[in-house]
């Protein structure tokens, strides 16, 4: 690692590393910012009809286009906000402890704030996907499902219309109940989000995300920790973590764990995926380290199988999300038996992705630590 | 093969052949008619309830035991009907061609009748565990479910009640519509295989099994085909039709295949069953071919892996039907919605049973054909 600055101190192990940490955390800063003047400049639009509508006036000509940049904006956003939250956690005793604890909190509220009407979206497209294929019509699975797709009334209502006539009456009423609430879902955590960019608590985590850009708070009373040690401590409770999984049934195709209690009348029946959640969380914590240490995109041994690993991670939370979701809609009175029915076979569906996926994650891991000296 | 009668022709390898498939028909006919003899010792119940009350006169102290016994002597009957009959096919040129056209239909319908009590049976017992398991219940793999037990008013009743109090109302009442039905069916199937056993065109079948236990009638015009020659080209057709199977699909775990038509208003979605059914009818005939060359029960190299492969096909064909049971079941009109919910998970845990085996056959065939010379 490179020294950009001259060393003030005489505890050169700690300067180096904590000079890392703030060149990494000044870069997240910049990023946060850019993103958030691009935001404003898109007009803050993730793009679901109801809410344009509402936020006409909040840029120059926003078409399909600017929702699209709208929506990379936001999602950079969240990266760099989960960047500076993770770092800060995991490299905690060499950052200002007053300020690293009041900032963490707020930056988890804006990446959860901001990530919700993404996630909906996500999970509706997931679902309506999985009726297509469940109903043998033609996939394209690179198929984005547009908010005027989704919308009671957008412009691609009759090619949605038309994809919908391959399905049973049951998959059909299944996808529309899905729309309904997910669409409802979406567009409310659209406006929560809307909300929470104008509010005096937003204003006050960006002035200091403006403030980390130029400067990071260091702790005043360094202790002698490395940076290196730190990162290697959040390693560890990725292993440990990993230690504590249920790897030996899933490395076994088919083992039928994960549907286990797709009946069961316990309200919380998917504690089960708790601890993959975790692991999910602290891998993204030990990646997030990594780059510290050997700076994002440099030429550093990035392990693409803990990309593939993650990814196999993402993919067990949204299926999980996804079989919740359905199973919640299978609760809504008045529904008819076929819809009943779909939404069923839909959720065993989406659990069977949970099981793929920690098969995946399995195979996975075993290559990672079968070649990791 | 040991040559037992004195060649009374000119054509040595034919005869020599011959012979020892004589020896193989007259063995199962035997087979046949012990079977016969203690199904009718046992008063013919195969134990449904209201049968057993109709036919309480069959036999003397029939009782649970007798019942069992009962049950075995039906397998028995159909497997040496299944094995006079797949022989027949096999080696078709080397028996009376009148003869055997008009056995082995006959043959077919009995044991077709005789098995369907069973299946029924069978297949309420997969999807009643089933529920237990996707209900988080502890299940008992090795646990019957006797015909007590799912009659409407047996003794084990509050049994089978209690271990249902761990299930969701939905999965409850899909149990209780699933028991009804398919304990209608085994009912009926249980009726119309002591009918047929009954009629004169049973008894037209075991008289001709009967002459068949003593003499075997050769083709007259003996072909010069050989006996291998005709196990080959059994053998080929079951390669063929392997062959001929999505086994790099099957092969790949999680490939979400089985459940592609889940939702299909196709009326009869699962035709990508049909050729795995037909490859299980052929692997039968194959072994029965490996039975008549080296003699069921010899020290012939019998292969593991064979049998373990048609298991994953008996699996897949039980787990194809459970699953037709259970979107059937969904049909019923005025269920509710959270019963129609419970049997489309239902249908799709099976689904994902018939995937299972088609994995586990992929993996058994591919390690069975890597070390065969």
């Amino acid at each position: 690692m490179a020294q950009r600055h001259p060393d003030p101190t005489d505890t050169p192990p700690l300067t180096v590393t904590g000079d890392a940490l703030a060149g990494y955390l000044r870069a997240q800063a910049t990023e946060f910012l850019r993103a958030l003047r691009l935001h404003r400049e898109t007009g803050g639009q993730s793009g679901s009809t109801p809410a344009r509508a509402r936020a006409g006036g909040g840029g120059t000509g926003v078409g399909p286009n600017g929702a699209e940049a709208s929506v990379d904006a936001a999602r950079a956003l969240r990266r760099s906000a989960r960047r500076i939250s993770g770092s800060l956690h995991t490299f905690r005793p060499l950052v200002d402890p007053d300020w690293s604890e009041e900032m963490r909190p707020e930056l988890a509220w804006l990446s959860g704030t901001l990530g919700l009407e993404h996630a909906y979206e996500a999970r509706l497209e997931r679902l309506l996907l999985a009726l297509q294929r469940l109903s043998g019509a033609v996939v394209f699975p690179g198929r984005t499902v547009t908010p005027a797709a989704v919308g009671p009334s957008g412009p691609d209502r009759p090619t949605a219309t038309a994809e919908r006539s391959a399905l049973t009456v049951g998959a059909a009423k299944a996808g529309a109940l899905l729309e309904r609430q997910l669409t409802l879902a979406r567009t409310r955590a659209h406006s929560t989000a809307l909300q929470a960019l104008g509010s005096s608590r937003f204003h006050a985590v960006a002035d200091k995300v403006a403030l980390l850009a130029s400067e990071v708070p260091l702790a005043p009373a360094a202790p002698t920790t490395a940076l290196h040690t730190l990162a290697a401590a959040a390693e560890e409770r990725l292993t440990d973590a990993v230690a504590a999984l249920p790897l030996v049934t899933a490395g076994h195709p088919y083992n039928a764990e994960a549907l286990v209690h797709g009946l069961s009348p316990d309200p919380s029946p998917h504690a089960q995926d708790g601890p993959w959640h975790q692991v999910r969380l602290l891998l993204r914590l030990h990646r997030y380290a990594h780059e510290v240490l050997h700076g994002p995109g440099t030429a550093a041994p990035v392990d693409v199988r803990l990309l593939t690993a993650g990814q196999a991670l993402n993919r067990h939370r949204d299926a999980s999300e996804a079989a919740a979701a359905a199973a919640q809609a299978a609760r809504t009175p008045r529904i008819t038996p076929a819809t009943a029915y779909a939404l069923g076979v839909l959720h065993a569906d989406q659990r069977h992705e949970v099981e793929a996926s920690r098969f995946t994650f399995q195979r996975t891991w075993q290559n990672h630590t079968a070649t990791t000296p």
